[in-house]
């Protein structure tokens, strides 16, 4: 399988590197793009906090038709332009093989959500990614085995994967997911792939997302996916969740701190205290 | 909600009507167009156990990339020809939009499997099916409000939708997924749309079929999806499942006689024994 | 394995058979004994529909220690009375293997709790129920082998056993917890112990419970075990999902029809029209 | 509630405390007491690693009654000698409230384990256990409510508590339970009471348990409870999960570097290298 291939341990985004042999990395921007200010200033906190890669999304997959459904293409020049203007790459979710080209010219990494992991036309239309990397999120009622086949349908498509965990469907109802840590070292074992956590649509709630992203870092992830917001409470989707700038910034040491203690290396701003 | 108007409760396929006003409707077929010497023995033994719609894949969704992927395009033709020599209507996976309008122009009835529930590209891209009719499954691990929703992205969009409960994933290890017959009476409650039951996905075992095919039609289902295979043995996929033609005669009696006691019909031929 | 052996295939209360080779059998009764005149009247209604085993609690496993515990003993004398007036037998749920020899000189069949489904303690304190039966409730995150294994206990103990599927926790959270149906054909190849199915708890509402039932006659429970209240609204607990009388005797009407669809019986009274 | 009560925060256990005042706590020891020489291997094995609690089973809840049921009040003794010649505090499960006295004289706190988090009567028989601490772990499917409202339950009967979390069960299917790292932090905010995890019956697998023990740490947990065994080829039961001991040293040293990371103490010996 190309999951097991040594190769596929790194992944790189430009300058940048992904994987257990690389600093972990630490992606962050709001839900979804709202409008040239709210990225500036998400981008500016998230390079603040030690983030190089700015989130955003542009097309939202959402369970109701009538919901906001993302700004679409226009978000994505917004998003690169936050993104250049403060130096860090981009990521962001492509749900249709016919946004592909355009997202793929645009951003530095795709990422397939969560409902779309055995959206298996999504999956093979990386092959129109021109080998850009490719975040895959684990879907809520996937196994390992599942994610990783999936990923290996990207793979064959000839795009880099980086997983990502988000988070189970269980019974337990004090988080919007369980975030399932034990899946971080299983698909270690199975697979050379990098591995990051997004806290944040797992927790689905502010308060527990530090604690999960703690977690994260220290059952061996390779990097974080983190919702922040210059101001929630406006926020267009998932405001209970998103972080301040203020707090990503104070979840920056203690991923630093984290990180150290298991021999990794998180390099943050010298503004940033541990 | 277009899922609440009471002009979606009957859905018309050609001059077969499947909704809680008519006669249950019997779906049956192999998991997977093999060849046309297949395909004509299922289509014989579906008809021959009262069912009025033949299904077959010939786009598989694989969990593994390197799985039989099914015959493609060329299985939509042995599917169209199976079903007129028998005078059945054809129910067809859709996997890809792009697919969309050739499967439409084939089969009576496209259905959008689990994985693809919460796929919005595809469901909006029901826009090209020309009106045909839908069978939505629900994801394994949805909940109601979002298979509504899902089926909402599908009336938009212009097509009818048969709502399809094929078992949720779950804890327990004895069936594949466990079948949520309380999902009918629910969906029933909140919507105005038909609901088919497919026992076969959620036994994932030949034997507990006819069990949850009674189960099914007492909850209230307008229908059920059978998988079915001449030789199972065989099959290139889900052979653990599919039952044999004479197993089906025998579960299309017991349908009938559970039917007739919960104010249903169900049409069977004369050579099938209640 | 005991559960296994086929002379554990009927259970007798009496002059009364449980088990797949006689006519269903039906208990009903209130969540807890409050009173002689709610016990009266829930044991006519019972007796009407065509029940011949009384439910009830006398001790009630409560999540808070704060919430309404049960009448305790006291309520054991009152169930027999209502049921005796009624020629009922008696079910009812024993918490504490202190009270199990007083439970056995008033009750005609034990119960246990899903929440004891593994209190070891409790299993082999069945040893003091002088060979009463034992309804031994599926814990709500139990595999099938964990329940025959505690049926096993109980069967060592002495007392000969009849299983009850009330519902697994899932996600779905349209119902208090989802009624697995394929647990009883299951349940049924690995063992020869009689199996019912209490639809009451596992709706948690009472417009689910009559559905629930009849999927659980179709797919081949030996009995069902429902919750009815003179009064719903002034119910101690469970007040949303027991039925009225009215509503157990339209009930009764189905079950007698499904049952014999599937070539059961279940003897109605003649008040009852089916 | 009594759970929420700040006096609750802190367990005295002898000299020692447990709470998020004070320094983590490792407690360490086989499943199940097998004889004198296996208990005080591990009891060195636990002392070396920074252990100040000595854990194992003397009754084992099984299962099947066929299993190895442990070697019950003979057992008692042996762990308090093993874990006296080493200075170590004793923790064992008590399953029957017949057990409680004695169970009390010996240990210093009383587990009870997942399967009988709602087993109301052995909680109330805590009345009996002398004011002792009760270590209470999680039902595998009970929500965050139910746990404290069982924690209340022994609070109530007098002795204090000290919660576990120990994975819930879910359809993941390459670890034995999902660990749910989010109870911590949210049981933390519900409640005033210790928090501990125990990584290996999540685990059921060696090679996960110091990967998940780690994420306890970093998530908030006040200490672990961590399945040793001298020799786990040879172990009575869950010999998949033991860490030799050696395995627990290098996990002791990254728990103090990950806890320092948090702003937490774990003292190790000297031997220990972080």
């Amino acid at each position: 399988m190309l999951f097991q291939n040594p190769r596929n341990r790194t992944v790189r985004v430009g300058d940048l590197e992904i994987g257990p042999d690389s600093p972990l990395v630490l992606m962050a921007g709001p839900c979804a793009v709202e409008g040239i200010g709210q990225l500036m200033a998400s981008a500016e906190a998230a390079k603040a906090a030690g983030a190089t890669i700015l989130r955003g999304g542009c097309f939202k997959p959402r369970t109701s038709p009538y919901s906001f459904q993302g700004v679409g293409e226009d978000g994505l020049e917004i998003l690169r332009r936050a993104a250049d203007s403060t130096g860090l790459k981009v990521v962001t979710e492509v749900m249709d093989p016919s946004q592909v080209e355009i997202v793929a010219s645009c951003a530095d990494i795709l990422q397939i959500g969560a409902r779309n992991m055995q959206n298996y036309t999504l999956l093979r239309s990386m092959v129109a990614a021109d080998g850009k990397p490719v975040l895959l999120k684990r879907g809520i009622a996937a196994t390992i085995e599942e994610w990783l086949y999936a990923a290996e349908y990207i793979l064959v498509a000839g795009s880099p994967v980086i997983l990502c965990e988000r988070g189970i469907r269980t019974f337990a109802d004090h988080t919007r997911f369980t975030l399932d840590v034990s899946a971080i070292p299983a698909v270690k074992r199975q697979s050379a792939l990098p591995v990051i956590v997004d806290p944040s649509h797992a927790a689905g709630c502010r308060h527990l997302v530090p604690a999960l992203a703690r977690a994260a870092v220290a059952v061996g992830a390779d990097g974080l996916l983190v919702e922040i917001h210059p101001d929630p409470r406006g926020a267009r989707c998932d405001k209970e969740q998103a972080l301040l700038p203020e707090e990503l910034q104070a979840l920056s040491g203690d991923i630093a701190a984290i990180a150290a203690a298991v021999g990794r290396r998180f390099e943050v701003p010298v503004s940033v205290v541990p």
